[in-house]
Order: structure tokens, then C-alpha cells, then sequence
């Protein structure tokens, strides 16, 4: 039994993931809530105080809490505990740090949501053992973290990782950043759904309107994906032309860094065989033989769980103590 | 005056690079030497450690060699001290690590030649505190190195770095790689050359023909500088489209890499505003705030100096000793 514990809490627009965790990142009890994010700062302060609260309930008595890490998404300085902007939350330079260590009496780090699903994977998930790993999570967006030389790379100023937003057809369609052609313009959920919604829109993709129940307005990437598996030659057209761009700039990365492995999650990757394959094809065609030659590929093991089990990492400074 | 020295060896296809410097890395005697390729690998090598010993012959008889270190084109084991293959020299699976220790009696460390123009304007040159620092190299190729947390990044099986190879433009211009679209495709000397010679083929680009002294076979990237300095439309749009994707990929790598300096040096670079105006143009479009706020450009410091002192740097063991 743990003489001491450690919370990690990944923090989405939508939903609190909190888990407690033992001083070997051994799961003692885990949670998941709403965010309710509309009711204000204040208040998601206080659903992860009680988070943190009802997972130390269900653990044995003799376990102290011991820190606290939480990631979060958008831009923050994890040296000042700082989120800079959250837009899913609608927070600005809020010193969550700060104020979750006055709370809760215990040390706080905070993170990039991507950067800790990166370091979950890599200390407990899929990228076990391997100190040049890249994670790619391919859902609403593209995000992603990189752990290099056994560490989580953060850059200059804590702003590496923006995978989802590599240039890979310069005038390609809108992103989201307002940029065009980035990766997540071409290879994310939405830009599947986006494909395929201005097929049926004009008048294509019958299996895919079917696969919908007949709304348009139902049309996501999984029912692309459902349309492609039944055969729907524009179904299929729209999830490779995903999986290319996806291919493309894994082989970038696989060029720029080198890594052993990249490990691929997210809704879009659920997909299966036509995005699997079509990414393999692309890496292959693009990759450097030298970095192709040592290259592993791995769906993610940690699921939804991957960014609190890196928090949990964090928190316990497994790889990446505190100075 | 140090008590010993070390030399730094840029191997290329065409010259020996050889800098003897001293303990602090200050420069005791350096030469430029034909590398004489043709003549196989036991002439180069020899040509190598003639052009050790001559500048060993201008130091001070106390300075005692203690390191070498070379930089060579091309894939390599840098542990293991083995050049797998160089295209320019003909070389394959060469233990050029090993050969040396035995010629030399001293610790010979091998790396990639861009790696060690990293390194070596890291330690010496522009990016001088810049722990998380990109380095370019615009010429005939594109090529680079990458300086992360105070240390070059070598990646999982020394391959990284080819950002030259990242894709760009999935259906663009084939590159030398095999691939198409790639940087090195698009903003390469060569890559330039190859656009004003299909301009001039067409019947346009009077002014690049006119700089060329009205010879086809002499237009290069120089030679399109020139002309576009000098009004010519055709060439002015060659040197913006090279810019424009070159700024591309360095917003790609800024996106990613969060770096606090990118530094850019090789022939193309020399253009001057006309290329360094459409790259910076590029990087503020397509970069995230948070990476561009902290974001510094600067040009190469040590010219074709710096691989050799890159070498100098990696034979001191400055910023990454030998375990």
C-alpha cells in the first residue's frame, strides 16, 4: 500500500477526468464529471476541488495526498501555473496554479491536455519504453505532444506540440486557427464530416446520407466511416484522402525527428483499416530510409483516461521532475 | 595558451574543412582543403589526416591533440562511429570512427555535417543562448539541425533534422528524396534554378537570361537573385514562391518545435530582402501566437565554417559530452 498519492486531473471543455493514484501510478480511484463550464471560472474551480475530493473518499485512509497536476487545454506557462486562454472554457490568464495550491494545501503542475495524453502514453500506455515517441490524437482537432530523449518536450515557451496545425497544402481548406491547409483541416473528425456534407449537399454520397439516417445534419466522421465500411465509393474517397494528409505529416515529423514510435489515438483512428492502411502507405512512400527503419507505429492503449495518467505522470515527476 | 587542443573536420564532397582550436574553443589554425573524392575512401582518409597534421603544424608545439571530431554527408551511426552511405563520396558502411581513432590515437566522434552546422552556430555563432534553436541551410539542398534543450537532437537512430524533406505540396515538384512537394524542392537553389530554366525555356524571364550573360546552362539561384534585383518580374515570382514555402516550413517547425531562435544561412539566404521578407511574411501568417511571440530569426553567423566548428564543439564535448 502507497504511504502517499497523487491526484491527476485532465480538465476538458466538457468533462473533469480526476484520477488518484498510488506513489507507482497504480489507480486507486477515478472519476468522471461535467465540466459545466458555462457557470464561470469559480465554479469549475470548485468541481475539480470536488473531483479531487471524491476520489481521495474511495481511497484507503492511510493515503496523503502528496501533489497535483492537471491539464488543460490551450496555451499556459506550466513554470507560472498559468492558462494564458482556454476558448473552450473561456478563461484568461487565470492563475489555476496558484489558487488549486492554496486549496488543496499540495504542489500543482499544470500542463497541455496533448502534452499529458503524450506523457500517459509514454509512462503507462502504449509508448512504453520508448524515449523518442511522438502521440497524435485525430478527434474534433488534431493535437499531440512529443516526448523526446525521454522527456516531454515543451519548446521555448511551453508552445511545441501543435501538430494539428502543420501546413501540408498551403492553400488548402479553412482551419480552424485561420490558417489554411493544416492538418486538421484535412485529416481531422470535422473535416471528414466537412467533406462529406458538401457531397451530400451536392447531391453524392447516398451512403453516407443513409449511414446518417437520412439527416444531414447527423453526418460525423464516425458515419463517414460507417458509410466507407458498407462500400460508399465517396465515403471511402473522403477517409483516404484523410488518411494521405495524415500520412503526410506523420512522415514529416518522421523525417524532422526520427522518432521509435508514433502512437495514434483519437475517434477518427477507430476508424480502422482504410485510415490505418492509407497512413501506413503515405508514411512508407515519404519517410527517409533511415527513419522509416526504426519506425513502430501503435494505436493508443490509455482510451479517454490518457491525459488524467499523465497528470498522474506529472504529478509524481516520474520523468520529469520538478527542478 | 591551452594546454591541448582538438581538431574539427567538415568532410563534404568537394572540400576538407579542417579547424584546430583550443580548449575554450578559440581557433589555432585552420585549412581548406579539395576532398578529392574520386580517388576512393583511403585517399579521402588520407587527405583528412594530412589536412589534421598540417594544422597541428601551424599550433604551438604545447598543444597537445586531444579529439577530433568530423562531420560527413549522409546517414550515420553516431555511437558506433560507421558512415552507412554517402552519396558524394561513394561511401557505404564505412567505420570511419575507428579508422581515425587508429591513424590519430585520439577519440574520434562522427555526425551528421548539418548537425554539426547546428551545433557549431549554437556554441559559436548566431544562436549563442538559444537553447531551443533550428538551424537551415538554404543552398543547393535544404538541409538542418536541431538544437533542443541546450542539446542536438539526433532522434531515435541519429536520422533527424530532414527538414529538407518535409512535404510541403503532396502533388508538388519531384525531389532528389523521390518524394514530391518537398522543402527542398521548393526553395532549394536547385529548386529556383529549375523554375527559371523552365521560364526561360517558355520564352520568358528575358532578365534572368540577360544576368545568365544570355547562357541558359548558367542560370542559378544566384543568378535569379540577380535578375530579380534588377526588376524582373518572372524572377521576383521564382524568389517569392521559394520564400513563401520556405516560411512555410519554418511556420511547420514553429508550430511544433516552440523554438526561441531559427537561423538561416546557405547561398539562397544571400538573396537578401527579397527572400527574407516573403519568409517572415509566411511564419507570422501560418504560426501560433503563442510560438510566435517568442520567436527570433537570424542568419547564419559562421558561414561555411560552421560545420567544422560545429566538430570543434562536438570534440570539446561542450554541450554534449561523451557518456
Amino acid at each position: 500500500m502507497s504511504d502517499y498519492c497523487v491526484a491527476g486531473v485532465d480538465l476538458g471543455g466538457t468533462k473533469i477526468y480526476t484520477v488518484l493514484a498510488g506513489s507507482k501510478g497504480e489507480v486507486l480511484a477515478e472519476i468522471k464529471m461535467p465540466t459545466e463550464a458555462a457557470k464561470g471560472p469559480e465554479h469549475v474551480i470548485d468541481r475539480i476541488l470536488e473531483s479531487v475530493e471524491r476520489v481521495k473518499g474511495e481511497a484507503p485512509p492511510s493515503c496523503r495526498l502528496r501533489s497535483l497536476a492537471l491539464g488543460a487545454p490551450g496555451p499556459l506557462n506550466t513554470s507560472r501555473g498559468i492558462i494564458h486562454f482556454a476558448p473552450n472554457l473561456n478563461w484568461h490568464n487565470l492563475p489555476l496554479g496558484e489558487i488549486l495550491e492554496k486549496r488543496t494545501g499540495v504542489p500543482v503542475r499544470l500542463d497541455n491536455d496533448a502534452n499529458l495524453a503524450a506523457l500517459g502514453e509514454y509512462v503507462y500506455g502504449a509508448g512504453r519504453g520508448a524515449s523518442d515517441m511522438i502521440f497524435i490524437t485525430i478527434s474534433t482537432g488534431v493535437g499531440g505532444g512529443l516526448i523526446l530523449g525521454g522527456k516531454l518536450y515543451r519548446g521555448a515557451a511551453d508552445g511545441a506540440g501543435e501538430i494539428g496545425h502543420m501546413t501540408l497544402l498551403p492553400d488548402g481548406p479553412r482551419c480552424g486557427c485561420g490558417n489554411r491547409g493544416c492538418l486538421e483541416a484535412l485529416s481531422s473528425g470535422t473535416a471528414i464530416a466537412r467533406e462529406a456534407g458538401k457531397l451530400v449537399a451536392g447531391g453524392g454520397g447516398k451512403g453516407i446520407l443513409a449511414a446518417a439516417g437520412g439527416d444531414p445534419g447527423a453526418i460525423d466522421a464516425a458515419v463517414v466511416a460507417c458509410a466507407a465500411a458498407e462500400g460508399d465509393p465517396g465515403a471511402i474517397s473522403i477517409m483516404e484522402g484523410a488518411a494521405r494528409y495524415l500520412g503526410i505529416g506523420i512522415a514529416n515529423l518522421v523525417n524532422l525527428l526520427n522518432p521509435s514510435l508514433v502512437v495514434l489515438g483519437g475517434g477518427v483512428m477507430a476508424a480502422g483499416d482504410i485510415i490505418w492502411a492509407g497512413v501506413r502507405r503515405e508514411i512508407r512512400a515519404r519517410s527517409l530510409e533511415a527513419a522509416w527503419s526504426r519506425l513502430s507505429l501503435a494505436p493508443a492503449g490509455l482510451g479517454d483516461r490518457a491525459g488524467a495518467m499523465g497528470a498522474v505522470a506529472l504529478a509524481l515527476g516520474t520523468v520529469d521532475p520538478l527542478e
